[in-house]
């Protein structure tokens, strides 16, 4: 990796060499079971293009035919039809991420259709010859901990075997109660089956979970009738407010465990996931194609956030905004709760998903910077599929170093080198390291 | 000129050398009549001033008496009263647009209340001695392609006599059913009567339609009752329900014929028309005063997007928004919808009205990279009333390669040179001309 | 200070040193009464961490007890924590102000945990050495005129005793009609109530109002009913709508008024007060933890003021917002409204509240240039309740020297020197001048 890529300034490589190195902590990805049980990767397609979604998007946007994307073609006709591709994305963040991710496995070249064949020879030798896994990137990462989401009823049996890797919760399908009711027959069966699951959870040493407020989230106040519409929910006879109200008291009871238990609630607000109904056919609910939604209510927001402060004060809460027009709203709302000994209690988390490149990164730096605070910034994350997302740890320093060292350069920042620095460790390494605890 | 006018570096300025001579495709205008049969213009005031509503806006913030503006005072008061208002632009598109039109007619001075009467003589004298008309920018500006709009009954006879002037669709009337329905009877009818005029149309190389989704904008599905609507309509008897309903039906309607017909759509989304009713009365419609509306409703916008693509697939689509918070929204919804072998179904266009300007520029291009794709953009189009406007298309081209120059020194774009003059040709001149087709 | 703080450019430099000395109008703050009476401080913590809910907000974001706060600890302990807070702000706004704030008290050091007590006893010696009070300020920073918020039935008589100190209205408890009703019968008692006020104020030198116009802001057009719905409100009797209702009649029956009076209508847009329910009861209604709201609405927003247009012609209308993804929206509506002869009648007031500082200012004034027009900008206020927040114009003037600096030498602006240091001139006085009047 060129040592000056994306690094824009003296301070920003002194301090990028000082970061550099800092282990990293994973607080929210996807990976799979199979990443997870260190199944070698022997085939770059299947590593690489087969499981990315914004590889599919991007292919989609060029005119690829679906056939090469998720249809019935060769592996490696798909593969090719992605370096093709390539060419076209300049300035897009899958430039970066693909020079990234190949100088991993040793490719420097960037891909197009001539070199295409090349190319996935030379990554499946690597892979093969390197035995490629999960482990590989754990080590070359130096990653500390990694916290995949699982679904409230998942099996758990392979967390935590060695401390790295930890269970996370993504609690959606409990907040919609669209998991499997057998056995519960009423609202409180169903909490005391939450508990119970939240319980195992923590054992493994569960730190993290996450809710998705998408376009149109609203929040109501728990009107004391919410034990009877559950009931009307198991007789397949609840209407949509039924199912709005019901939602809203258990997001507000999971947010009350979750402070009672010591875990941080991730939010992640504003997608719209609903657009083509036809590549959500081919593709599948996560195929790529979901867009940004319109700014978040923000007195269902700030509702809700009071309404569990009220009754237990609010958990360690990250939020974050897919809609960069909101990102100084949701930094302000760092300053708008609080919680006595609890440094940073509510804050705005990275740039995610369709925002997580250098503009979007920046613009969340700028934004933290003002209305909320960097001290407190609970570092990056991937929220990835693929395990050379990665990567974007080193991407997302990268881009930090040049943000603070600009800033230093300019003498926005009062403050020493030294100063810089500890602001840089924190928002790299040791804020997050405060939550997921101990030594590696 | 000024040849570093705006350019902001080595390789802005050498992106510019080599760009800054391709024709010049202008798909969306405002022309009148007068100049499609290029009658020549004999007095600047009419020619720069008079049909200008960003001018007597401009005019209107800096305190000037209306009378002066669409009043009653003569033709060289009025000039002066514009040329006194222009040393007050400072930092304002119209100081950038007033150098660049002026230059056209080789006057180096920028106005001021001085020296306005003598600019109005130099004008009218280049003027006259140069027969100055549409077709003198034509060939000035090398345009291979221009299209005014029209209304669905507007006569075309004045269209497509070399090959350069074609008609483009403005369906506002057609949707909000605003145009002549005597003969009428039904809303088959109504179809027939459109579908026989988009032939039209199409026979006199229309490429490119356009429809205006105004601050404001819902959606409705299709509920199998718009015929009797249309019957009420017919008989005075709708209500704002019926016809707002009718219009999600006909703007269906008609996106699907561009879908089989291979016409462009670009929806313009986001204007509040409605501020002053006093600027309404005097100005008219169209008199400079309108503003940005509210974000556009994510839901009923891919709502309308997936009902056409579930029908006949989308015809190409441009989406324009006002409002710049939406720059990101608006991108992101490039990578929502797909059809095989078709780069950039939908993709966000340039920088439109109140954001044509080296902001609004900068923030499209660069929302537009990472959210949506720089490759399949659809090049700079002026949407203006004045034969002078074609400056426009230099003034974006400059902004252009400034912004992708820079970028380049920054080593954000890995790519060659060339490469990168590659997507430059293409943002300015080759993805147009793909859909405008022929050689000039 | 160091004279390059904040300072990007030679052009930045000279034009700073130009403007740095012109007189100070703050055209709308908090002051209290104390300070009006230029009752001297005695004491750094009641005069600088007390009264200031920026500090309180930023030591709760730091996780400190709030004991440390509102509580019952002693002022050196508060103030300790304070300073302890300080060397985590690195980015934020208020190291910026600590720091200009301290050096008008002669003290350079940044405060940390370590010299808190030697700052608390240094200033402390000044302060009483100096006699510090509100007259320091005035003398210290050329104050020509200032303009501290009351309310409509507030005691006026400590004002404009030497022609510095006028008051302005903070309209918005005529608004919501929370004033004492005692002898106010009917509407048209309560409408010749406030006339009576306002011609008090108007002899007081009162030229300044101001609204908020908060998150959920809805205007409703006058049905004619609102002397029936007043009665009601006397009778408690009123429904929410009621008093939405007679809100907006009052707002309108206001700014008709303002119009008739030569007084400047501000309008303070897109607050969300609510919150922290926790912290309302620990600290009050102001005590930091607010937000910002969602986007205004456009429609309610222009209604409004076409309704007043319509009816007296504007009042000098300045329009902040608070959330800056609409500063485009904002700035546009300057071109929306008109009036013979007067320039600026509709313009965006500056960067307000969470969004006063670098990015904010720099947001604010790239918009309002391109979208608005600088020219007309009203000028910096301060909008606080410290009298040291007067240093915000000392830090308002290094920014926008910057960013005028910046544009031209990159030859953006089609000015001389000579021009360009008119316009900053007229920004940061001679255009809030031409409104207060007088010379000093």
């Amino acid at each position: 990796m060129d040592n000056r890529f994306l690094i824009s300034c003296v301070t920003a490589e002194k301090l990028y060499e000082k970061i550099k190195n800092l282990p990293i902590i994973d607080y929210h990805n996807h990976l799979s079971v199979d990443d997870i049980n260190n199944v070698p990767y022997k085939d770059i397609y299947a590593l690489w293009v087969k499981p990315d979604p914004y590889k599919h998007r991007a292919m989609r946007m060029c005119g690829v035919d679906e056939k090469y994307i998720t249809g019935d073609a060769t592996d490696i006709e798909k593969f090719q039809k992605w370096c093709e591709t390539v060419p076209k994305l300049i300035g897009h963040p899958l430039s970066h991420w693909t020079k990234m991710e190949l100088e991993l496995l040793e490719i420097d070249d960037m891909p197009n259709l001539e070199n295409a064949k090349d190319i996935y020879e030379k990554c499946n030798d690597y892979l093969v010859k390197h035995e490629f896994s999960l482990k590989s990137v754990i080590e070359k990462y130096n990653v500390e901990k990694l916290c995949p989401c699982v679904s409230i009823m998942d099996d758990l049996s392979m967390f935590n075997k060695d401390g790295v890797c930890v269970p996370s919760l993504r609690g959606d399908d409990i907040v919609n109660i669209t998991i499997n009711l057998t056995d519960i027959n009423s609202l409180d069966e169903y909490e005391k089956m939450i508990i119970t699951r939240l319980e195992q959870l923590k054992n493994k040493g569960c730190k993290f979970t996450d809710h998705a407020l998408d376009d149109g989230f609203k929040y109501y106040l728990d009107d004391g009738k919410n034990k009877e519409r559950f009931k009307r929910l198991l007789d397949n006879k609840a209407s949509v407010e039924d199912k709005e109200r019901l939602s809203s008291y258990i997001l507000k009871f999971l947010a009350k465990k979750y402070s009672q238990m010591g875990f941080v609630m991730q939010i992640h607000i504003g997608a719209q996931r609903y657009t083509s109904t036809n590549l959500r056919e081919v593709a599948g609910a996560a195929g790529g194609f979901a867009t940004i939604g319109n700014s978040v209510d923000v007195i269902s927001l700030t509702t809700f956030l009071d309404d569990v402060d009220k009754s237990t004060g609010l958990p360690k809460t990250i939020l974050f905004t897919l809609n960069p027009a909101d990102n100084a709203l949701i930094s302000t709302l760092s300053g708008s709760y609080s919680k006595n000994g609890v440094s940073g209690l509510v804050t705005q988390g990275p740039a995610w998903w369709w925002d997580d490149h250098k503009l979007g990164i920046e613009k969340m730096l700028e934004n933290n910077s003002v209305y909320g605070l960097l001290w407190n910034f609970i570092g990056m994350t991937t929220d990835s599929r693929s395990i050379l997302s990665f990567v974007r740890h080193e991407y997302f320093r990268r881009i930090l170093c040049s943000y603070l060292g600009d800033s230093f350069e300019k003498g926005e920042y009062i403050c020493s080198f030294d100063e810089l620095l500890k602001l840089a460790e924190n928002m790299c390494y040791y804020n997050a390291k405060n939550i997921v605890g101990g030594i590696k």
